[in-house]
């Protein structure tokens, strides 16, 4: 089997964790495998890089913060192929641009184009496990970039993709994608397998293993994802296509997401184009918005209503005023929670999200706001009552048993 | 004027200090130059490195240090680069691969075989400062190599020789050449101006500003060096090719050396050949031999003296002990040091060495070994007497006035 393993920063937060992870990698090449494993930067590294940066400049070239960041990666790649070579594994190290990553030129979000697989191939037919300093690729212009917070994921999954591995492995210092947040609900249960599109919904969602574009990727790709704790030997789980003959199950799990806060734009004048330009507005600032509610006009004016990061609401306030002349009004709310019921089964099934409500109603949990997909129901209420809502939900589809 | 710079890893040692080289750069830009700028990790950091590899292993492979000593250079380009953009000033990093530096496969002490310089030469042409991490270049394998210890300043002097530069200026915590070291004998001076010559010989003897690849490569692509301090205004040294109608000067500096252990090697059969067998085995052993002289053989053996540096005399007695058939004995002493007189004028002038021996004498320093070249006599004497010898020779030759 060809494995690509991918290990984060708490993992490799330290020699004695850098030691660990060498032990398990040599125990997977003792197991017959071949193997590729992608490393982040010692935990506090980047950080203590970007404080560096900061230091001199509120906002740091982007291509110099490349060149800066890049380098936490290669340390620990360096390393932990130095520790794999003492224990007598035949292990080399590469930068990123050494095992082929190219990428366009957007400097510390870069997208990764292709990969030219020749050294990995090389390296991998002459028997080598192969460390790769994750994050990172080279430019057309040969200049180092980086991928992004949760880079690493992107090269892993990427690189499984291009060699067509069995399967990708995320290590972190979480055994799993459970059916929600064991600190809310003891009773959370680790699933053994998920599909991607469920997956993609729940990190969304708040309940991280992997970020949105690495799991985008693994989906297009078709590379089978492994969640598992480098600090335990649990079995973690799959993320893979949806299998048409497994036991239906119509909801998978409850994710909670604390970062929100609701902004209601009163009285909007309606016409052609006005939310257009408040939503392009945002988006000029950099402002996220996640969900977006407008129901349909009454009287010539409408109601529009939306969520940002909690962080981002000053910024999104200071916009939305300068809408005044074609609106009566705003109204925001920073404590706010958004709770998502998540299953692929309820693309087929109706009365889910009934359900859901049902629910919230017999504990008096007012709902703000409701948006709905194929595959997940997502409700904003007050976050106070977020854990209780998680937990009634986590009971109504007796994800417990 | 196109000016390389190369500040070592005092100068670059913490936040402040970048921004206090940053503001050096920016003045030197101010002033109409075309800059590159070389530079070494932060100070500590290629240890804090080291001894995390040796956590590891004691041996860890070659081409991984590399990957992981090559980093710190990079994070201090970066930041440099960083600051000067903040300051006004159109900066961009390189790493020694971007900067086109191309090495042979010697990892960790790699030599420079070419530069290409395509980019930087457009980078200049547009009217950038370079700053590029030193160190460190690139294979033919592709894969990142690094110079050895001083080898930045490697850096600096292949970059001025490949740009055609005016000057290498080479920044450290020292202002400058002096006659002799100033802790021992106050009233030395420093140099305006030293030859590539006399440097190397009081570097290699040392008095350490630059290593001597590094002088070598300036005497051989005849790059004018100025030795300067980042931590003042003063005006430094040059060094550069002797001129011809500078007023003749005989001696220019006094080295001390106390790194020093002498070796006899007593009655060694006079064959053919011996005396190589005995080299080549402490060459094999990685031992450094400084001075060897040999007398003409009287009775059919002569004495073998050399000297190598203190620390490695325990492995020199036993290559040594391995050819008792060969030698009736063999005497050993680490409390010794070399006390060396340097100036080009010495290739014309006699009576220079003769005049140090009479100092000598004068009080009452014994002299162990001699040896001699154009520009140098060097002394083996008793370590004990260092410092009195120092300040003999330095005023026997009025250096201080």
């Amino acid at each position: 089997m060809l494995i690509v393993q991918k290990y984060g920063g708490t993992s490799v937060g330290g020699l004695d964790r850098i030691e660990n992870v060498a032990n398990r990698v040599a125990q997977a090449r003792k197991a017959g495998n071949d193997l590729v494993v992608v490393v982040s930067a010692m935990s506090g590294e980047t950080n203590k890089l970007i404080s560096y940066a900061e230091h001199f400049s509120k906002t740091p070239a982007k291509a110099e913060m490349d060149m800066l960041l890049s380098s936490g990666e290669r340390v620990t790649a360096a390393l932990l192929a130095i520790a794999l070579q003492e224990m007598g594994v035949d292990a080399v190290a590469m930068t990123g641009r050494q095992a082929g990553i190219k990428t366009d030129n957007n400097h510390t979000y870069a997208r990764i184009e292709s990969i030219d697989t020749t050294a990995m191939d090389s390296a991998l037919e002459s028997g080598k496990v192969i460390i790769v300093a994750g994050f990172q690729g080279i430019n057309d212009e040969n200049r180092v970039t980086t991928l992004g917070r949760g880079g690493s994921d992107l090269s892993a999954v990427a690189i499984a993709g291009a060699l067509k591995a069995d399967a990708c492995e995320i290590y972190s210092d979480v055994d799993g994608v459970y059916t929600t947040d064991p600190r809310i609900e003891p009773k959370a249960q680790k699933m053994d397998f998920i599909s991607y599109d469920e997956m993609l919904e729940l990190a969304s969602l708040g309940a991280k293993v992997l970020q949105n574009r690495s799991e985008e990727l693994a989906k297009k790709l078709g590379v089978k994802i492994v969640a598992k704790s480098s600090f335990s030997d649990a079995e973690g789980t799959v993320i893979a296509k949806e299998i048409e003959e497994m036991e239906e199950v119509l909801v998978s799990g409850i994710a909670l997401d604390r970062n929100q806060a609701r902004v209601t734009v009163r009285g909007v004048v309606d016409r052609p184009g006005i939310a257009a330009e408040i939503f392009t507005m945002l988006a000029d600032e950099q402002i996220n918005i996640d969900m977006i509610i407008q129901n349909a006009s009454a009287d010539g004016t409408t109601n529009l209503g939306f969520t940002v990061p909690e962080s981002e609401i000053e910024r999104a306030k200071k916009v939305i005023s300068e809408f005044d002349h074609d609106i009566s009004g705003m109204d925001f709310d920073s404590n706010v929670c958004k709770v998502s019921v998540v299953g692929v089964g309820m693309k087929s099934h109706s009365g889910v999200a009934a359900k859901a409500f049902s629910a919230m109603a017999r504990n008096n949990i007012n709902i703000d706001m409701i948006s709905t997909s194929e595959i997940k129901v997502s409700m904003i209420i007050n976050a106070d009552y977020g854990e209780l809502a998680v937990r009634t939900l986590h009971a109504t589809y007796e994800l417990d048993k």
